[in-house]
């Protein structure tokens, strides 16, 4: 049966992550910097049996049955009161429960986004949000970054012009902390400045949060919905970093008014997101599990970062740059101008055994073609100087 | 700041599930027959107690990670294995996890579905069904049914006229077994004149079996899918009915093709369905926990169905009459042509303390206002009783 004319026109916009395709190449004898994993040893493994066990035994028909579409109450209740911890003053009802920060990125498109809608976003910015909105056709804008994040002056310029083209903006998207990919950091005045830029233009901003507890560097910042007064931060958050991946559970922060459009189209996308994980992650909240070992994960990741920037000075050619990430799971790699990463991919894991990810589609209008995205979180130590060292023989013979 | 402005044009079709907001009744005074949640007590809670233990013992680093957009292969083998003794052929290829059987209804409207675009469904047939195609906006085409299921001599004379008129049909849909909400079950006869149907006329049929595990009685009939020799079936099932809904775990089984497009679609939803949840129902499988278990939950649903008749027949007024369901969750009742059900649920809840879904929302035209669908397996024997006995008086007051 011939599937090719039933597909939606949609389908158009749908192309094979390059993230995921990498994944599939982790179990082989090529050393991946693609991929966002965690570090396995830091998952609260016995943490996490005995919280499971005492879920089971505490209110096992609570937690393997059906539940409310925007997630457990007590478990909003405890994010609310763990979000508190860094500024950010919410009430249960302020918060969803989602499958992982992605299925929050797929229902800011689906709530907000007509086609030719404008979203801004960083320049580069996180890869799967720009792949997730695609198929709702907004116009992306992206504007530059420096060593303090988002470029807001410029920002504020772009929206001005927006404005007068007569665009409708539906939100800004920002990475403020340890910023993926580029590991960079927004300072705080730059935070406040993009605030006051959305609340002169009455812009929404969607915060996306997943790695201000791996800060390297004793950077004074606070979130962004943690300084917002008019409600327009929508704040995404998830449990992927801070405790376990396999989970898929992340939240959104924001009005009761988008918490309540974001319930109503996550109705339709899975009901609600697993109960027992839910459970899982309420109890490893009110244990303290997170928190207990953060500082230890945030070590290592740390040492994973200098030994990754310690092996990029170590072996790369002349013409070669890269970020210094604040924190977070990734170095930005800048290749001379005449490198396309996407064909030295091909090149680095045929003959070289080391994967990455090419620089291009983290860019709205994937103009940059010699950059590329390193992680340093999942790789051993081991991995990392020798990953490196494959790749600096793939660049000079490039 | 105001939202309503910034909302896309596509919420216009996202509202709150009547069923959604019924479960939320199920906590106070009120018996609820709405909801379509099993009762607790068939969880297999010890069972998977031992098997979380098991599983984080023996692969704690993966069932913690982010796994492959469509799921673990372990699983989608077991899932090949668990499907052939239902007569289906699959590979593990041709298989994809989701979150719960909602994903993959919203993945079916995702990658098939452009604006005026035909679905055929049983009319009536699965509200959230009709819920997540509704945003893309499709011309949405009910076949009567009747007590062998939907009326497949009708099926094809629309889709002829269909046809004729030029229209593009995207694909059948069906809950052959059980249906959801009359508890009716297609012929087999009536199943193979489908597959003829879709076959002379070159389209695809979308299978939904939750409730085949749940025959009450003899009947001989085999899934669709089991008689398909061209891949024109995409079949839908869950763990949900048969282990616990608490993972939120489904899957499709369906050509390659069909796969990989809903494995592109996914990625963009959440990446992956849990990889813990999907470890517990492998190795539920791989223990014949669900095998193990379903003869006692089939005959606990079965006394419950014969309960909900019994008391109907006690206590229903003239002119009230109901399916008698050969498996599955629900009776499908109707009340005399007068009565409106919405009107009805509000003094059934307020007055008489017992709560339905109104068929209504069923019907793809919204065209039948006297029909009610009522669960069986999540209320007690004693709440059965008691609630169809106010639900009685509530339409002899009405």
């Amino acid at each position: 049966m011939e599937i090719g004319q039933l597909l939606s026109s949609r389908t158009r916009y749908m192309s094979a992550s390059e993230i995921r395709e990498l994944l599939r190449w982790a179990t082989v004898d090529v050393i991946s910097f693609g991929g966002g994993m965690p570090d396995p040893s830091t998952f609260p493994v016995e943490d996490i049996a005995k919280i499971v066990s005492y879920v089971l035994e505490a209110y096992p028909h609570k937690a393997l049955q059906y539940g409310p579409t925007e997630g457990i109450y007590e478990l909003r209740q405890e994010i609310a009161k763990f979000s508190e911890t860094r500024g950010i003053k919410a009430q249960a009802e302020n918060i969803i429960i989602t499958v992982g920060s992605q299925e929050a990125l797929e229902l800011l498109g689906r709530v907000f986004i007509n086609p030719g809608d404008v979203v801004i976003t960083e320049n580069p910015t996180y890869l799967a949000a720009l792949q997730a909105w695609r198929v709702y056709e907004p116009r992306l804008v992206g504007i530059p970054m420096d060593e303090n994040g988002m470029a807001v002056e410029i920002l504020e310029e772009r929206v001005k012009q927006l404005k007068a083209e007569g665009a409708r903006i539906k939100f800004i998207y920002t990475i403020p902390t340890a910023q993926n990919p580029t590991g960079l950091t927004m300072s705080q005045d730059r935070r406040k400045y993009l605030l006051e830029v959305a609340e002169r233009y009455d812009l929404l901003v969607v915060e996306d949060d997943p790695y201000s507890y791996f800060l390297f560097e004793p950077i004074q910042v606070s979130p962004i919905k943690a300084l917002d007064k008019t409600d327009r931060v929508i704040y995404l958050s998830t449990a992927s970093k801070i405790f376990a991946p396999g989970l898929r559970l992340g939240w959104v922060i924001a009005s009761e008014e988008v918490v309540r459009w974001f319930n109503l189209a996550k109705q339709s996308l899975n009901l609600n997101t697993s109960n027992l994980v839910q459970y899982i992650f309420l109890e490893g909240l009110r244990r303290n599990v997170v928190l207990k070992n953060l500082p230890n994960v945030r070590d290592l990741y740390k040492r994973k970062r200098d030994a990754m920037l310690a092996a990029l000075e170590t072996y790369m050619p002349h013409g070669v740059s890269w970020t210094r990430p604040s924190g977070g799971m990734f170095i930005w790699v800048t290749a001379p101008p005449q490198i396309d990463t996407k064909e030295l991919l091909k090149v680095a894991v045929t003959q070289y055994k080391v994967a990455f990810v090419p620089g291009h589609g983290f860019f709205v209008d994937q103009s940059v073609r010699n950059a590329m995205r390193l992680n340093f979180t999942y790789p051993t130590f081991e991995q990392i100087n020798e990953g490196i060292r494959r790749l600096a023989l793939a660049l000079r013979g490039a």
